[in-house]
């Protein structure tokens, strides 16, 4: 049964081990199954430093109205800091496609994860890019999801079926992710007929409410992106249906991606509500899950409000402490400012969960915002300390 | 010798155990000599979720016009997410205080540092304070330093002798310290002659070029303040040299500070030059500084420029990767935002050192900014995963 990128309509996908990596598969190809190009959308890093794969993949859906044929992908190097001749490759990869596929290089997307500052092994990757093109099969989604990956420790594969159309989706990315969107990929396909402009808008919304609502670490990457491709071979769908199927296909990656984040032990659901705005909610939650001092309180269980009211006050939000109340588990533990008698004991059973929910309440509107956020334990140390 | 607060002329302390912590002193005193109030200045931390003791010390220097004749100071309770309750604890020791000194309790600043969320142990507090009254002396300095402590590993003193005045100080404060001033407190007194407005600009100014620039993790405290008392006793000095002593006092506390900070093995100098803004520069200094995995590589002694240049180019300022070069140990390993032939070997005995300089230059104008940076280690973690 067809996973993921494969499971809609007129999709073929591959993976294999080009050699970027000692062993593991390190490449991957979406295509349409009859070599046309489709409706495309996508949504990019808005770091500066972006990388010249996210370069090349926007230059092409600017210039062709949103239309692709083909995603050529990369892991073991993210192609970043490579100047020039780093867009070079990024342009021969779509070539080299292109050719491979025979379809034109201006409807070929390119993304690249991992390692930054290195240039490509051009070798490689040319001489694995026929062996994917030859690859290409409905049955290829798993191997596709393998071939993006880097520090993931698992592929993160998802499908909706609805009542007129299919979705499915694949991504990677764990650590160094935070709003907006950091050293994550995810790529779309789907069976139903919907034009450029409204593909693009409906994934905006989605990937601003999932992806961009996990906050590993506060870091924002160079290369990130989510491209969605619709083949449009089973007409037009219910636009509310075809919308929330992409929200959810996007928010079950953004959980399979924190469960999977680096040395992570705890999940954070936290909400900040009665914001002045949801802006300011959204502000408030994110120097809270950023907050190294709050995450290292995830990792060891302890409710120390103090921290997260210390890191709201700070975020540069309209801020009343004695307006605030904090619930762990939906049990207060802090009301106006100061301790709120509770059962600490449940408390405490609460933060054994490795799923936390937090409430940040600030009394003052009706913002609010959800964030997902990670404790910060030894293994993410580990993961992100050795030499690169 | 005196030392640190009592090194200047019209200044006594003392330091005691009052039983807040199990075995080690918990409180200190600093007051003049001749229980006249002098002129007094002070920085506060800007978190809004401020605790009631800045609230008090804060209000009297607003309603008294910059005077002081004591500051009393309890360790390992900052008196913080404790409420109006907290607010009357907080009064209640100047009150005591005062009593024990003979002064106005209007002349008593007062502060906290500690665990957030529980109320302070107001019985002990109240039987040290007499104690600490009557212990005051000239060599009573060091105990006053130590008092102030709560993860620190040793006290942070420091003593310039100007020309025609002394000036002294003392600090504590590792972990949680970041723009502006998290968690530290710092005392300095001087027997200059300044008088209040000119001496709150010269602190402030200080403080912003030092304390304000390190750098630990983030966060911003509920409780940091910085005070300094000038008895005036020998006269005006000049202005020029006085700032300049201020400065110097301030830098040494930050950088013993710095060397204490929580887990830290690695202290960086980080310059960021060639900004649009001085403001730029230090939006982009402190979001590179506070970034996990930047810190992470300099835990690992990995000179990996990329993460700089993404923490730089999602900092929200002006960004052109083309335009920048990063810089370890003053060697060039990255220009125009890729990878620039340099010795690796030069560059990682640099790495090797406790003490590493980097500049990160965005090449767009004359902006620049200095920060203290600290690696992310285990040892964070260690220290603050603890249950509270």
């Amino acid at each position: 049964m067809p996973v993921s990128v494969t499971a809609a309509e007129g999709f073929v996908a591959s993976g294999c081990h080009a050699g970027i990596k000692r062993r593991r598969y390190d490449m991957a190809l979406v295509a349409t199954d009859d070599r046309k190009p489709v409706v495309a959308a996508a949504v990019f890093t808005l770091n500066k430093f972006f990388a010249p794969p996210v370069a090349a993949s926007r230059g092409r859906l600017e210039a062709n109205g949103g239309r692709a044929a083909a995603i050529i992908v990369n892991s073991g190097n993210a192609n970043a800091g490579t100047g020039p001749a780093g867009l070079a490759d990024a342009e021969a990869m779509c070539a080299a496609t292109a050719e491979a596929l025979g379809v034109d290089a201006s409807d070929v997307l390119v993304c690249s994860t991992g390692i930054i500052g290195n240039p490509l092994p051009m070798d490689k990757i040319l001489a694995g890019t026929p062996k994917l093109a030859k690859k290409l099969s409905k049955d290829g989604a798993e191997d596709a999801a393998k071939g993006i990956l880097t520090t993931d420790h698992c592929p993160k594969e998802s499908v909706v079926r609805g009542s007129t159309f299919t979705l499915g989706g694949m991504a990677k990315g764990c650590g160094m992710i935070a709003p907006n969107m950091a050293t994550m990929l995810a790529f779309l396909t789907t069976d139903a007929d919907v034009d450029p402009a409204e593909l693009k808008t409906i994934l905006k919304s989605a990937v601003d409410r999932t992806f961009n609502t996990l906050n590993v670490d506060g870091a924002t990457s160079t290369n990130d992106t989510v491209i969605v491709l619709a083949s449009g071979r089973r007409g037009k769908p219910d636009m509310a249906e075809f919308a929330d199927a992409v929200h959810k296909v996007c928010e079950d990656l953004t959980y399979q991606m924190a469960k999977d984040a680096e040395g992570m032990t705890k999940m954070v659901a936290l909400r900040v509500t009665g914001a002045m705005s949801d802006e300011q909610a959204r502000i408030a939650a994110k120097n809270i899950a950023e907050n190294n001092l709050v995450k290292c309180s995830w990792y060891g269980s302890d409710p120390y409000w103090g921290r997260l009211l210390g890191a709201a006050g700070s975020a540069g939000v309209d801020f009343e402490a004695e307006k605030t109340s904090v619930a762990y588990g939906g049990i207060v533990v802090s009301r106006a400012g100061t301790n709120f008698e509770h059962d600490a004991d449940a408390v405490a059973a609460h933060m054994k969960n490795e799923r936390i929910e937090i409430e940040v309440a600030l009394g003052l509107g009706s913002g609010e915002a959800q964030v997902i956020g990670i404790d910060l334990g030894p293994g993410y140390i580990k993961e992100n300390s050795k030499t690169s």
